[in-house]
């Protein structure tokens, strides 16, 4: 399991080279919410999602051999850029597998940052299935997008974060698919709070670290398509199941609805342009599913990544 | 004239009253126009918009005689917000004088901070026509959203927190209507680097500065309907005229398209959620109207009130 030690050893490592993004307070969900409601807003980190944390402490880690043979990895999109970008600051040869109802937002800024892409597959289950096959093929070393303690740790980075920047933080509130966010930030905020709560919300759609639970472990299952595309991992990390199990408080699900709403709340009220995944946590507080009152809780609002006219679609209402 | 020092005393009093909202660099932007860019993000600010710090420096100067008359005032929406806001924290009464073409997003805020709306007028024309006539049947103090030198000063304390948040600032780029924000922040950035640039942008469709400019001085045109609806003012301040005349280097005008196209790169990759008006800054860097090269550059990102559906439409380039 990852350690508090690993996550500042992380952020020693990225000191400078990533955004520390501002923590904006909500009047208007503190209010609702009876709660004192912060927004980590990490949407404007790097990339536009807090992945590139993750990822440069990954690309730091690997050996010059490993360097040499390039890298491969898997991702909706925000994992893709992040790694796009952290292999390019390193000029290491980068092949993304992502699929075809990707957001084509994503798969452009993956390749502008000077990834090559790889769509031949239809969905996340698919691209999962191909991964080691074309491991095999490339001899390529893999970055996971969330199951490597190393990615995790740099994932943990937003935690360390919060703590600094919220005093006396009793709720942190992630969204959640693969678990390396969760991992990370729980591992950070309970190693600094150890009476602090940490809950995982996650898409209706695709419930993975619900389905691990039920499982007792690491596990496929079947997915819905949701708008929270960046939710899609087709199952919870085996390395992130394990400390969630321990560090994870709650998991809070919501419907394809909540999280329009929370997307809408965000732009409207918090004015942040934010992704339907990184709406999430925020959604979870206006349908009433957590209890804040008279606590201080951090939302964390995890990325930014979406193309104007599909946020349209939602900000308008439209299905 | 105001001077750096009444922006100074503004800032005084303002603090701790208002955020000190974020300044966040934009790589993008920076590689698109050769400089280095800045966002003042003033949409994070209380009411949505810069336009608080006027009102709050205006009502604190108000006398006992003149608060228990109560306060009116006229608007498109973000002064409105600001000045019932203002009003509320300091229990006084407060009108403002909005229009049937206003924000329905905007009239519902300013009466959720507990002021009354007048809505009898169809446009800004007939309200500010309307505006001299009900202040002598109420004998209500009026509170100027632009054209006064306590406001001005107020709505400076941005210009202040750039010089502090961003060094050997050189160009400064402003929405402009009334001209209220723009005064005080020239007033403030030259204030404190003489050889900085402030630079007007406002919509095409209502060119205040430019009609003031040939007319020698504040004037009454006709103004058509703009995406920007907060850039509405049918004249510009007489004394917000006299500063920019001396301290105003430039004033760029933008077509709709420009500015619908400002905010959805704002969106789109800055993540913020502005309104319209508040995207015109950039716009005129995008659309090339300004050098900036090897300069760094600070465009304010004034306010964020927008409905999700306006923004919607806005978003995905609809009419």
């Amino acid at each position: 399991m990852i350690t508090l030690a690993d996550v500042e050893g992380a952020a020693q490592r990225l000191h400078g080279r990533i955004h520390r993004t501002p923590t904006l307070s909500s009047r208007t969900l503190s209010e609702l919410t009876g709660g004192t409601v912060h927004l980590k807003a990490e949407l404007f980190q790097r990339t536009g999602a807090f992945k590139v944390r993750g990822a440069l402490n990954k690309v730091d880690s690997l050996t010059q051999e490993e360097r040499a043979r390039g890298v491969i990895s898997i991702s909706a999109g925000n994992h893709a850029q992040a790694i796009a970008y952290a292999c390019a600051q390193s000029e290491v040869d980068c092949l993304v597998l992502m699929w075809k109802s990707a957001s084509p937002l994503k798969v452009d800024a993956t390749r502008e940052y000077g990834a090559t892409v790889d769509l031949d597959s239809a969905n996340p289950d698919e691209a999962y299935d191909r991964l080691p096959l074309i491991m095999e093929e490339t001899g390529r070393v893999l970055v996971h997008p969330f199951d490597d303690p190393i990615v995790m740790a740099g994932q943990g980075t937003v935690g360390l974060e919060i703590c600094d920047q919220v005093s006396d933080v009793d709720s942190v509130i992630v969204a959640t698919s693969g678990g390396g966010l969760i991992s990370g930030v729980a591992t950070a905020v309970k190693g600094r709070h150890p009476d602090a709560r940490v809950i995982a919300v996650q898409a209706a759609a695709s419930p993975s670290l619900i389905e691990a639970k039920k499982a007792g472990g690491s596990v496929r299952f079947a997915q819905s398509p949701s708008i929270a595309d960046a939710l899609t991992a087709p199952y919870f990390g085996k390395g992130c199941f394990e400390v969630c199990e321990r560090l994870v408080d709650d998991v809070v699900l919501l419907s394809e609805d909540e999280i329009a709403e929370g997307m809408r709340f965000l732009y409207g009220r918090a004015k942040l342009a934010c992704e339907a995944a990184a709406a999430t946590p925020v959604a979870a507080l206006l349908a009433s599913k957590l209890d804040i009152r008279d606590r201080p809780a951090v939302a964390v609002v995890s990325g930014g990544n979406i193309a104007p006219d599909a946020a349209a679609r939602i900000l308008a209402g439209q299905p």
